[in-house]
């Protein structure tokens, strides 16, 4: 590792946010939302890359949510050093390659994260950054593996390789959201992790691979940057060029295909809280293994994860219930079944 | 029994209805509500009691309802006889003294009707009352006694004694609410009924039954109303007067204590609607054992009672809960506890 450049942090504010519905809508998804802290989600992704190693962060947008974002940054005193306002969702490796042409397409190295996840150990996550650099600089796309402490189906995997560096190893492959039973086999075996959707690589690296392995979106991307308008740091991709770009997972189109991909395997308190129950799992309880917030009257609950930014809720002698008001909408399922809330989203369409 | 005098119903409008929450409040208690049918309870009352040998009712209620209650019952096409608009409540035997002296305190029967009771055998019940008019001429206040089909805790019983006329017995004794036990033993037995607040006696009889076991009431309920201010079929009683009635029962003040008391048993799918697990019980069901009213998205849901008038309530997956939503409110329960309200209304007052 030559003299430590800095690294730009890229922030995907791509999801739709069906998942932790009602509070969690398309105009306001999860990470503009305060669901772990006083902060919102984004905001606490972004003060995690904060100090002098990094840059101001890259975001990756809903053209919809651009005041809302730069609000949320200014509140907590970040500034934007781009906010890339995709006309569309492509998925993420399109989203990426724009945030990669906007960083300059150079060697600096890109922290390429979702920004609705939670890490409670950034020590751990920083470590990990650090021991991923050298090999960084040399070339290598790395992916942050997540020690898995339960047969999660809902994630996909990553079967760790031989170690390259200290704490790095080779990606020996990558393994699709497992069933139940594949899940505990990983588990038991070990030298499996999850594939937590967070990466470190040089953009030009990054754009290399694309060019190898997914050209399509790569001149879909350039053009779409080349023809953008722009306003301060605001940047809006053309449209009609980005919406010739195939839409794609970073994992399918370029982790995958590529050969110098080194994961490494991290435990730092991370959670994507993609359902009520994992928000449930993270959440501060009462004695009754309760948590309640917002106006919640509760006599006799148990294990109970009430929440509610509107009516009131009474609640009376209930047990392992998901209760979460918003808005007009009231959701309410028993806790373990909180990934049911689609077949809700789904009738909502009907 | 002499040429028939037309019975003058009396309807008595005085509950708080705290046990109907979020949806039955102070400011819209549950007879003014329509929870069985499109009409309001208050209107299934009048209507029972329509038909030529009925003269239109007396209501006796909080002056704060008056308009509601004119207007609802307007709405039915029926008229008021007199709208007593009590200046506070002081439980049912000042409430229906009242009614006996606007309804002037002569020979004619008064059928006395609380105004938030269900009852589907309209047939079976005018069947009674037909039983009971010659015992009422001769003086006797009348009682219906509901047959019980369970050993419900909530209610007082009577014990039947001898039949004195085809269908009509004398009262042996009233019993308080019983404990569990107890009603069990009184079901098996048989020669019990439940006492569902419905009278029938000449209005000059009641008025000498307080005069003969609660005086201060009536010379109370006199003054209050010599001294009543009339405005159309509106009287407000003289609130000071009013104020140093008794407060009590008519079942304590009077009924317990007359000799010449008498009940006509009759099955005639008579409920109080009580609680929300009462309204469960005698509600559509759907395949699955549900409710559902309003704006209700339900998904594998079973044996669950949903009501909305707000915001809309999406369920996955529960079984057995009570879910009612009015207002800024939603009381969240599970079946067979809906009496346990009472600690959430509790909470609220603290």
């Amino acid at each position: 590792m030559t003299e430590a450049r800095p690294i730009i942090p890229v922030i995907l504010s791509g999801g739709a946010g069906t998942r932790l519905w009602p509070m969690s809508r398309p105009e306001r998804p999860k990470q503009l939302l305060a669901l772990t802290a006083e902060e919102t989600m984004l905001q606490l992704t972004a003060k995690r890359c904060g100090g002098e190693r990094f840059t101001a962060p890259i975001v990756v947008a809903n053209a919809f949510h651009a005041d809302e974002i730069e609000q949320q940054l200014a509140a907590i005193e970040g500034s934007v050093r781009a906010l890339v306002l995709e006309p569309m969702g492509r998925n993420t490796a399109p989203a990426i390659a724009l945030a990669a042409i906007a960083a300059g397409g150079g060697h600096d190295p890109l922290l390429v994260m979702p920004s609705d996840h939670v890490i409670t150990d950034v020590a751990a996550f920083h470590a990990a950054i650090h021991a991923a650099l050298p090999l960084v600089d040399e070339g290598w796309l790395v992916t942050f593996g997540i020690t898995p402490d339960a047969p999660e189906t809902g994630y996909g995997y990553i079967r760790i390789g031989e170690e390259i560096a200290s704490g790095v190893h080779k990606v020996d492959r990558f393994i699709e959201k497992p069933p139940r039973e594949a899940a505990e086999a990983m588990l038991a075996e070990g030298g499996h992790a999850w594939n937590g959707g967070i990466f470190l690589f040089r953009a030009d690296m990054y754009l290399g691979a694309l060019a190898a392995h997914a050209p399509d979106m790569l001149v879909a991307a350039q053009e779409a940057m080349a023809k953008a308008r722009r306003e301060g740091v605001r940047i809006w991709p053309d449209e009609e060029a980005f919406a010739r770009s195939p839409a794609d997972s970073i994992d399918y189109a370029v982790m995958e295909k590529a050969t110098r991909v080194a994961v490494v395997p991290v435990s730092m308190g991370w959670n994507d809280v993609g359902s009520w129950d994992a928000l449930h799992a993270i959440s501060a309880l009462d004695d009754g293994g309760n948590h309640h917030h917002g106006e919640v009257i509760a006599v006799d609950t148990k294990n109970c994860f009430v929440r509610s930014d509107g009516v009131r809720i009474a609640l009376v002698g209930v047990e392992d219930l998901i209760v979460v008001a918003s808005g007009d909408d009231v959701l309410i399922l028993p806790r373990g079944r909180s990934q049911e809330i689609r077949k809700i989203i789904e009738a909502l369409k009907r």
